[in-house]
């Protein structure tokens, strides 16, 4: 029995959080930095803890500082949960994660106002380093917590100054000891902005995401000599940024003969020394490619990675190869899908389905709970940018189709499994 | 009459001081990052003015942190300067401008040792920021010292945190009031590393500048839009990073069609926001081209850049160009050429007569006072990196070319305009 649409989430009230959270780690010219362990990310932290426990939640801690706010159950069950993160690419937007931490948020203040009750309870998640900016691996809090990464090897990646995250987290009062572990909840929801143009250009405003595309992150490092840039004539460079340029052209030719949903980025570039005068001794790189076809993908990441090294080979530079992440495409359960558009229809808000371009910490979730998410307009698909921009209604409407397919989820115990799918299927954990 | 060659110059007590100078701004993988007024500059600032005090020399400090240390002449006359500079690239070597600055103090020790005494005083100068590593134009020193630039631009030049270098200077106790006027000298010779490797590949000690070859810097900006790099379709992209790797390639195609003569390198490249899972927003180049045939530097300039305009066009990419450095092909003073040639004979060393591909302080000495250039070899050709590497009976050699160079033009008031050159000229200023 599908629950009743309660007009209870405040358009006004989330704006606010946003607004709020939005001014944490702001620079100059609009932007966002909020890394892992930074000061931003730990003020951040700590006015969204202030917020779960004005609205009442149970806080704790995970040892990878996932932040876990939890609205009791009638019952002795395992939790639905919802969230997302709070950090950013740098200079990122004040919408990316945060939008889907707050309207859930939202959710937990709007069944406060009105005393709704569920058999199972409700967790909010916050993952820790979800961009993967400071420890080179994305999606890390939700790996630990999907139980494909121990925590202990996460505590020990370090950032580029050897820093750890344990001692990170330490430093900003976030190395917690509760566990959390999704393989033991009953589903999960996560709100997202789009980041691309679609819903946007479309006009609907729910998209109900039925896939995730596989992502792959490789870190390569160029080696060649560095040396004067005035008495070293061309034919007897080993110039590493040369290598680095011609192996992003043949990463850019490879991808788009690949397919048109293929994508290819060098998203990160150092240069070393990085003097304008003299030749450079090394590069590295970050690259990401991505493809809603796991063999595709393979296929493109194997021909890039073969080229680069042809290339290298010509230039008589080395090159090492790494692949840093690795996700396979994923499928959202059917019985999660299909819970989130009943809801968008109960809230009479349209919503189309679609596939996610952008990996999201649903990824680590779906293989171990059934999962799904609900998109929000992004305003001209524009994200990791200072001008990324949902409007007040767009996250609203969202908001009411999260606190409605959530309710449809925690209320009874059992109603997951009573969903109806298309294909007649009952839910389940999806591969 | 030419002097007596005097062995008075002691390799022991010179190599002591390249190897207490390397030492400072030393990082852990043995290259040294001394960039204009940090802490490694300062140190070695302090520790070669304690020796040139110790050597006699009354100290003095312009307004840009040139440091001069002045052995007095026995007359009131202009004086005869040598000199060079201690800052170096990031992760640069021991002896990119040590090696002529060291050399210097040792003429000073072995001239005091031997009580040497010169109708014409003789300045050992330290040009400050030969590099532009920090404040983005090289050559900084000597442009104000021979009176291309006014040392209050010179001194709002700002590095990359907003930083001036007035402040910078002041920091470190270098920003000085006293005069330092190259065009009012009599001579200007500068020893300095190679830098490439023709001394070193034909076994001659000596190179005896005739020419260096024109040098230009460009500071280029490229504006895309930063967005995901997984929900943004190729065909939807305005990536920053993929427009400057084709520029690169243009470059490189360019720069080897011109001549074997011209080379050309993007030595400093900055992405934004460079994270490996956004789109580049925007990436700023930092571009070196040169050639010794100034009007074939020129075509080589429009044509590369008329390329990048091109590319930035196509890609729908914002473009800024700015040329923050161009310095005209300089010819050395043919009286000073012969000078050194002469010494180098004298000392019972080979040398060669040769094209500088790199820039040095001599080419804004040389348009204002007759300049010239002793080299010694670089191993292997390398420069502007760890390895760089000169032996100490190289440096020693060059040191005894250096001094007996100078004392041959400051003993006697008008040795200058005594020296026969090749072509029977006297010697003048060259433009």
């Amino acid at each position: 029995m599908p629950p009743e649409v309660s007009d209870v989430f405040e358009r006004e009230r989330l704006w606010e959080t946003v607004e709020t959270l939005g001014a944490i780690g702001e620079t100059a010219d609009g932007g966002i930095v909020r890394v892992t362990g930074n000061d931003a990310d730990e003020a951040a932290r700590d006015t969204v803890v202030g917020w779960f426990e004005d609205a009442g939640l149970d806080v704790s801690i995970d040892p990878v500082g996932n932040v876990v706010g939890r609205r009791s159950g009638r019952r002795d069950l395992p939790p639905v949960v919802t969230g997302s993160h709070l950090d950013t690419v740098p200079n990122g937007g004040r919408f990316d994660g945060a939008a889907g931490v707050l309207a859930a948020l939202e959710v937990v203040r709007g069944w406060n106002d009105a005393d709704v009750e569920t058999d199972h309870p409700l967790d909010v998640v916050v993952f820790t380093e979800e961009e993967g900016t400071r420890f080179g691996t994305g999606l890390l809090g939700s790996l630990v917590a999907s139980g494909a990464l121990a925590p202990e090897t996460a505590l020990a990646f370090e950032d580029d100054t050897g820093r750890t995250l344990g001692e990170a987290l330490e430093a900003i009062g976030y190395r917690g000891s509760a566990s959390f572990d999704l393989t033991t909840a009953t589903a999960f929801v996560e709100l997202h902005v789009e980041q691309g143009p679609k819903l946007d250009d479309s006009g609907v405003p729910i998209g109900v995401v039925e896939s995730i595309a596989g992502i792959t992150h490789h870190d390569v490092r160029i080696e060649g000599e560095s040396d004067h840039a005035g008495n070293t004539p061309m034919d007897r460079r080993a110039d590493a940024f040369m290598g680095a340029a011609q192996l992003a052209r043949t990463l850019e030719d490879t991808v788009r003969e690949a397919s048109e949903r293929t994508v290819g980025t060098v998203g990160r570039v150092e240069v070393s020394p990085n003097a304008t005068n003299v030749v450079p001794g090394a590069v590295e790189l970050g690259v990401d490619l991505r493809d809603p076809d796991g063999s595709r993908l393979d296929a493109v990441v194997s021909e890039v990675r073969r080229e680069a090294e042809a290339i290298a080979d010509r230039r008589g530079l080395g090159i090492e190869w790494e692949t840093s992440l690795r996700i396979d495409p994923r499928e959202m359960d059917p019985a999660v899908i299909e819970a989130i558009a009943t809801a968008a229809e109960e809230c009479g808000l349209r919503s189309r389905r679609m596939e996610s371009g952008a990996g999201h910490d649903a990824m680590n979730a779906a293989p171990v709970v059934p999962s799904g998410m609900v998109f929000v307009p992004s305003e001209d698909g524009v994200s990791h940018s200072p001008a990324e921009y949902t409007a007040p209604a767009e996250l609203h409407g969202g908001t009411e189709v999260l606190g409605q397919a959530l309710r449809g989820l925690a209320e009874t115990e059992g109603a997951l499994s009573s969903v109806d799918t298309p294909e007649g299927r009952p839910s389940g954990r999806t591969e």
